[in-house]
């Protein structure tokens, strides 16, 4: 019996990824993931049995994986960013059910929140809440709470997915239920492609982000009350109160 | 002029860190830190001066690497985890101010919310709140207040710093304000030296976690309205639809 090892690589750059990651690819005889993942690790661990499905197939990459590892395969299930967040680990271990094999392993891996923040300045110091614009899996009613939620209790907002080919509008419209609640001189962040070819970001306003051109490999974030620009960066300080 | 690279090192073991984290620990000249992150990388790279402060001097920390870069020295400060999260990057660049020298770099980690929801098996699927129960900082009404929008949005909750010598009761009534909103039977789990000497986990319904002993060595994860246990492990499925 083989193993899946879920392995979150990180925004995209070798040097992002950890270095459990990186013996985990080294080490496995299978990469499984969606294509744009796989292609970004395909040139530095060669010799490897390469399996890729669509955007929208994950169930069946998964159970691809999971009987790769049945039959004796070490297989590396490579995610962007965390390895959980918004990826596949949950999906392997529900579709492996309450069996105990294949054994699966979870590496973590940096998400986009993190490295959009260093890429930012320090945006992300304090609380804040992750949300995704994505309503394929979650009604939008509950998103639109989400957002109103996070507002009100001032937190720093990363949103993944904040637009994609079927909803183009949809940070405008989680923009617009901020707006209620926050002003539109609030400081925000996008950042697109990081630690990918052609990385670029933009500090700008809540209400310049409204108008914004973002697509689904941007990650925006939001400030909360006390973020600030610092020499050009953007910097939320660590708490209310000076140190 | 040298420069302060400010180094997320992840939860604690060397496989946790990004290839870009041990490149610029290796690089560096002088380490700087809080005592126990400089301990846990000292073996590891030695040659290099270095320098720490006790936990809460840490705007004395910041100064001391800014003024080693000023004398031309490659500076590493390093930080458990992320290096934004509760960490030291918006600090030093909120002292040296509008000056664009030393170079300050930002070189984010595994926050420990990624590493605590890979070591309890998939929690962190879906939207996330990350909260301190810190109120060194940060006002106790301002915490209360964003525990209780979370609970709200049915965001999957991540607390950092849970208990500290000087505030044993915080996770207690941190509880007690989510339990106005959520059932007592709620998932949660706790983790505790995430890659380091004596790792443990458990995983506890809300009402137990009340009662439950933590220290600051400790993050909590308390799960959404869809969390469930799959073979032993914590799993958030990843959506309210099925795929
Ligand atoms: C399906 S989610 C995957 C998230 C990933 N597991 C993580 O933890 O970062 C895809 C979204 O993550 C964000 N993202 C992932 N990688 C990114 C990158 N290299 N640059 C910018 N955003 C990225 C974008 O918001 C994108 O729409
Ligand atoms: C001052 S905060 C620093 C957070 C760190 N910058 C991060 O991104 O993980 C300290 C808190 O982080 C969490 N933490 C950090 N490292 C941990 C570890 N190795 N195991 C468990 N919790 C940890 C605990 O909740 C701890 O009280």
């Amino acid at each position: 019996m083989g193993k899946v090892t879920v392995v979150g690589i990180g925004p995209g750059s070798y040097e992002d990824m950890t270095i459990r990651a990186d013996t985990a690819l080294r080490a496995c005889d299978a990469i499984v993931g969606y294509p744009v993942y796989v292609d970004l690790v395909r040139d530095r661990y060669p010799g490897k049995e390469l399996h890729s499905t669509p955007m929208t197939r994950e169930a069946e990459r998964c159970q691809l994986a999971l009987e790769l590892a049945r039959s004796g395969k070490t297989v590396a299930m490579v995610c962007s960013g965390d390895s959980g967040i918004y990826g596949m680990a949950a999906l392997v271990y529900e579709l492996r059910g309450e069996a105990q094999e294949p054994e699966i392993q979870v590496v973590p891996g940096l998400t986009a929140a993190c490295s959009a923040a260093a890429v930012l300045g320090a945006p992300l110091t304090h609380d804040f809440a992750v949300i995704s614009l994505s309503d394929r899996l979650t009604p939008w009613e509950t998103i639109e709470k989400r957002l109103d939620c996070a507002a009100a209790a001032d937190l720093t907002i990363a949103l993944y997915n904040p637009a994609s080919h079927g909803r183009p509008d949809h940070l405008k419209r989680a923009c617009d239920i901020l707006l209620r609640r926050l002003p539109g001189e609030r400081l925000c962040g996008i950042v697109r492609n990081i630690g990918r070819e052609g990385q670029s970001s933009r500090i700008l306003t809540l209400a310049e982000l409204r108008e914004a051109e973002v697509d689904m490999f941007c990650t925006v974030l939001i400030g909360s009350a006390v973020v600030k620009t610092v020499a050009g960066q953007l910097v939320t300080p660590r708490g209310y109160r000076n140190v």
